[in-house]
């Protein structure tokens, strides 16, 4: 800290469940004052011995300070612990999981009381919070002032990725990355299996998988590059026709091996629905705009 | 090359498509006699003006040197080029690719008909052999002595991983290797859907997703850690639970953006079948286990 820094910025956190926790105890080693609520008060008696302050309500906890972090179970839970409250002249901080819609409905309903709002999808676990160097970081989107008048706060806990004054971009980005992982995710379950009843160490064929995947990510830059452009054919080394072809592959090996086919199907049936169209020179791009429904419909 | 270097091994390549004249070029580079054949010989021309020498038949091809590498469209290809051809003393590298089961069924005829049998299974793209420094590598099984002899040469045009004596293990850790990207680009494609319509620039995006997925792929050496103990309980840190009900979130979203969830039902489906059996204080692990069937059977 520099000799003219200003101290830190007290701050009231609602919600003190595993991840609420790790971000007081974050503020709290930094030197940041910071009062507590908690449905459940007892969850939040941890850290009044590492100097929390504990408010009797939520109402109360916003009026101990302008930056009010809010770290709840759902969206239902902030309308709900905030609904008795005083808004007006707060700096809300909406860390709580949530839909991009529900981010949009909460900014509104923050601005209708008076408030600043700014929706946060936290990209990274408990354990990681206070961390340096882990790589966790929270998107932010929403009010640029509130973002920018806290940033020093706001990266204290983990690191900051501002995306834009829409309040449900940050949600979007958080849900857009898990979904993908969620994905990969499947990928993996499935090569595992593969492998299961054969004498392959998964310790040593872990090494060789993520190697891989990590390898492969950076095929997205080409997918934004299509997406750009317009123009799915461009750059494009393995073509549809060719990786229908190799699914083939694919499906006799899960079944000589034993194994459901049931994670890899969804995809290649897009594929295949692609190259029927007559898409054989494009890569997978075009499988994003088969994906495309009615907003709100279900399915 | 140090003085006492022998000369480049002389080496026959069958099959002269993207990748078998990819490899032809590289080990024609480094200076390696290579004796080439092609179903249809005109595709094999342009390696002629690079050095090389063309045969006029798979079998004439196979005569011309010891250590033979087919690279060819698929399984019954390799028995069709090689049916009249004396395999006899011979060493054949299998780069084509096919499945655990013909790479096994390949390698007993092979050495019913007196030759060593290597299969790889190749995990780069065309326009990365010969290239250094770009990641790419070839993974082998079966003659560990056919390997350790010709390891230099088939070093020269990307890199070599030998998988174990079991020649069906390269094509197994080939396949599952792409299994597993093909459902990462699963949900790079679901990524993408979500965001399609916003007002966010996919450049912008794409260097978010491909750090997050790079980021997040080491998990993969829980999920061994978990096979390799038998307790898919230690160490987790979002567990099934949490997982499901995050789930709610992910799916809400498709909806609120217009995307179909096709593609990140299956593998919900199974993480709640996971739960509904008990399992809450898991992580994603046991899916691996729901994921087998009996050996052969279809899906």
């Amino acid at each position: 800290m520099t000799a003219n820094a200003t101290s830190p910025t007290p701050l009231t956190l609602l919600g003190t469940g595993a991840m609420g926790s790790a971000l007081a105890r974050a503020w709290l080693a930094a030197g940041h004052p910071v009062t507590v609520w908690n449905r459940t008060a007892t969850r939040a008696q941890p850290l009044l011995a590492e100097g929390a302050t504990l408010a009797a309500t939520a109402a109360e906890a916003v009026a101990a300070n302008q930056l009010v972090v809010a770290c709840l179970l759902d969206d239902a839970s902030v309308g709900d612990a905030l609904a008795d409250a005083d808004l007006a002249g707060r700096d809300l901080v909406n860390l709580t999981t949530g839909t991009p819609g529900q981010a949009r409905d909460r900014a509104a309903w923050a601005q209708k009381r008076g408030a600043r709002f700014l929706d946060g999808g936290i990209m990274a676990t408990p354990p990681m919070i206070g961390q340096a160097g882990v790589g966790g970081y929270v998107f932010y989107s929403g009010s640029r002032d509130l973002f920018e008048e806290h940033r020093d706060t706001l990266a204290v806990p983990t690191g900051t990725t501002y995306v834009g004054a829409d309040p449900g971009f940050a949600a979007l980005h958080d849900v857009a990355l898990l979904s993908a992982m969620s994905g990969m995710f499947a990928g993996i379950s499935h090569a595992f299996a593969l492998i299961r009843r054969e004498d392959i160490a998964p310790k040593e064929f872990a090494p060789l998988l993520a190697g891989w995947l990590a390898a492969m990510a950076p095929a997205v830059h080409l997918t934004a590059e299509h997406l750009h452009s317009g123009d799915y054919t461009r750059g494009v080394v393995s073509n549809l026709a060719m990786m229908v072809a190799g699914n083939t592959t694919l499906l006799r090996t899960a079944q000589e091996q034993g194994v459901s086919t049931e994670l890899l199907t969804p995809y290649m049936d897009l594929m295949q629905r692609r190259l029927a169209a007559r898409h054989s020179e494009e890569d997978g791009t075009g499988i994003i705009d088969l994906l495309l429904r009615e907003p709100g419909s279900l399915r």
